[in-house]
């Protein structure tokens, strides 16, 4: 009778195999929203020789790591990092229990409506913005504050919500590699608590693959209650030469393939082709600017340069947003 | 004809699932090593607990994070912790290169064969040996060096490679959390790139699921070729306070099931079991002088002291070795 049994479920399993397979032999194009060209075929053609057992290029899945870069890359970053949107309706918000920034820079701008004045002040002006907005909570009451905002705050030029405003093929690009055994992770000079609390539902990228700048949190016992403060002191800086370093800190191997958009990807995109085997670098070109934005060299916003030249010189495979998108949004 | 093909697919695949599901309920003890007894019923009942779908405790799989602490719960420690024997593997190894180690503390006592000598200087003593042996050379050069002293190095006492010291009753508790959807992270004081390594191969836990304490990277172009270094800096320590703030920092998500041995892994303990719903702690108390080694409240290694109190307090877990597991060593 176990004999029997056990015929019986290996001829069912295995037939169940030969429908699984037949079923990917039909599977519908993965990437409906990519024109088809040299971007998607390049795409395809090295997630196929990653994955070809056999093949000379062939990488087991454990190895198959492919990082992302988030703003401008994900999803949008015009006309200002949407980060950046977050702090100043944050100023707005805490500005009642401040009534010191009506009187100090950058808060009495930002306040006054005056951005540009605000941010004259450069980094040490944005770092005053961020620590104001950013620190001085626990973890949990600044993870309920970004959840509440991603929620319901709109973009002011296209009225919406800014996880709408991630690129459909990027969405669809993420799925492909994960069903083809790759592990995807976030690598943003963003904040990654401020990532961490929606990358799962918009991207399927869980809080633990999400690398992003950080600033300092302690441990606490209030009322017996333990707490993580969240201090005001930079931790790490996740951009340009910091992204090989956040990469190897968090995830501990080098990705097989890499996706930018600006020259603070460059780096990732040097250390990730720098290893042995197959490798894949990918930037995202804005030229789209009736469905988009279009920016490059000359942006203060995700600026393309170095980076650019960079994939010419090397041939990294480079988006051209109007051309091999289909569509941008979902 | 398509018909046909899918209704018998679905019959097949169907079939399939019921046979792994009598596999599944004939399955074996997933923790042969243990003894039977309510630390082995604490943590089965806690498994069962948090995946059963429609219980009150059910978790989803996504949210089943594990974290395990290293030395002294996953593996030895005694006599002292194996990554300071690499490090004076390592003061030995490099000596020549270092004549003014002759007539400098620590080197001088410990290249004497004078530990205690050596580790009269403190936290200051560890620190000069810990940068003159982890820095000066690239992350790739540094992995190279652990894994090569991984597979050769012996232990003092049992002559045995310092992987074989890991505790088998540990090494069932991972399978079986894994083969429950938990998804397992080390939170070591330990050195994060000691670890990786070998970590994958010798507990199947990957490198971007371990947490550990670490000095301080730069990237940079050397002829060319992006390149991790070294520097002699903290970046971290992820140790008592540090736990929580490493747990935080790498995972992004509050475990509900942490495993530790001492005090350094108060803190983690109490942050896991401060969330809402079932949370795990559990202690692995050393108590098997003849098997292993036998220590708590007064060793400089490993001391377990205040965890044991609020363990007793608290209702944590508490693993007799002696009489807990069967086997200790695999």
């Amino acid at each position: 009778m176990k004999t029997k049994l056990a015929i019986f479920c290996v001829l069912a399993l295995a037939l169940g195999s030969i429908c699984s397979a037949l079923a990917i032999a039909q599977a519908p194009d993965p990437l409906p929203s990519w024109n088809d060209g040299k971007t998607k075929q390049a795409i395809i053609e090295f997630v196929e020789k990653v994955t070809t057992a056999g093949a000379p290029d062939f990488v087991p899945p454990a190895e198959r790591i492919a990082t992302f870069d988030n703003d401008g890359a994900l999803w949008a970053e015009q006309p200002m990092y949407f980060q950046l949107a977050f702090a100043l309706d944050r100023v707005k918000a805490l500005a009642p229990e401040h009534p010191e920034w009506q009187g100090k820079e950058p808060f009495a701008s930002l306040l006054k409506g005056d951005l540009k004045g605000a941010l004259a002040g450069g980094e040490k002006a944005i770092l005053e913005i961020v620590m104001a907005t950013h620190a001085g909570m626990t973890t949990e009451e600044f993870e309920e504050i970004v959840t509440e905002w991603i929620a319901s705050a709109k973009h002011p030029k296209t009225g919406k919500l800014y996880t709408e405003m991630v690129y459909q093929p990027m969405l669809e690009l993420l799925a492909y590699l994960r069903s083809n055994g790759f592990k995807t992770f976030i690598v943003s000079g963003g904040g990654i608590e401020f990532m961490r609390p929606w990358t799962e539902k918009v991207y399927g990228i869980p809080p633990e693959q999400v690398v992003g700048s950080s600033i300092k949190t302690k441990y606490e016992l209030r009322d017996g209650k333990p707490v993580l403060a969240r201090l005001p002191e930079l931790n790490f800086i996740d951009d340009k030469a910091g992204k090989p370093v956040g990469i190897h800190q968090y995830i501990g191997r080098r990705p097989i393939a890499a996706f930018g958009n600006s020259d603070g990807d460059l780096q990732m995109l040097q250390w990730t082709t720098a290893g042995k085997g197959a490798r894949f670098a990918l930037i995202v070109h804005h030229t789209d600017g009736d469905r988009e934005w279009a920016y490059d060299r000359n942006s203060a916003v995700g600026r393309l340069d170095k980076a650019l030249d960079e994939a010419k010189e090397k041939g990294w495979t480079v988006v051209d947003m109007k051309n091999d998108w289909k569509t941008v949004f979902p």
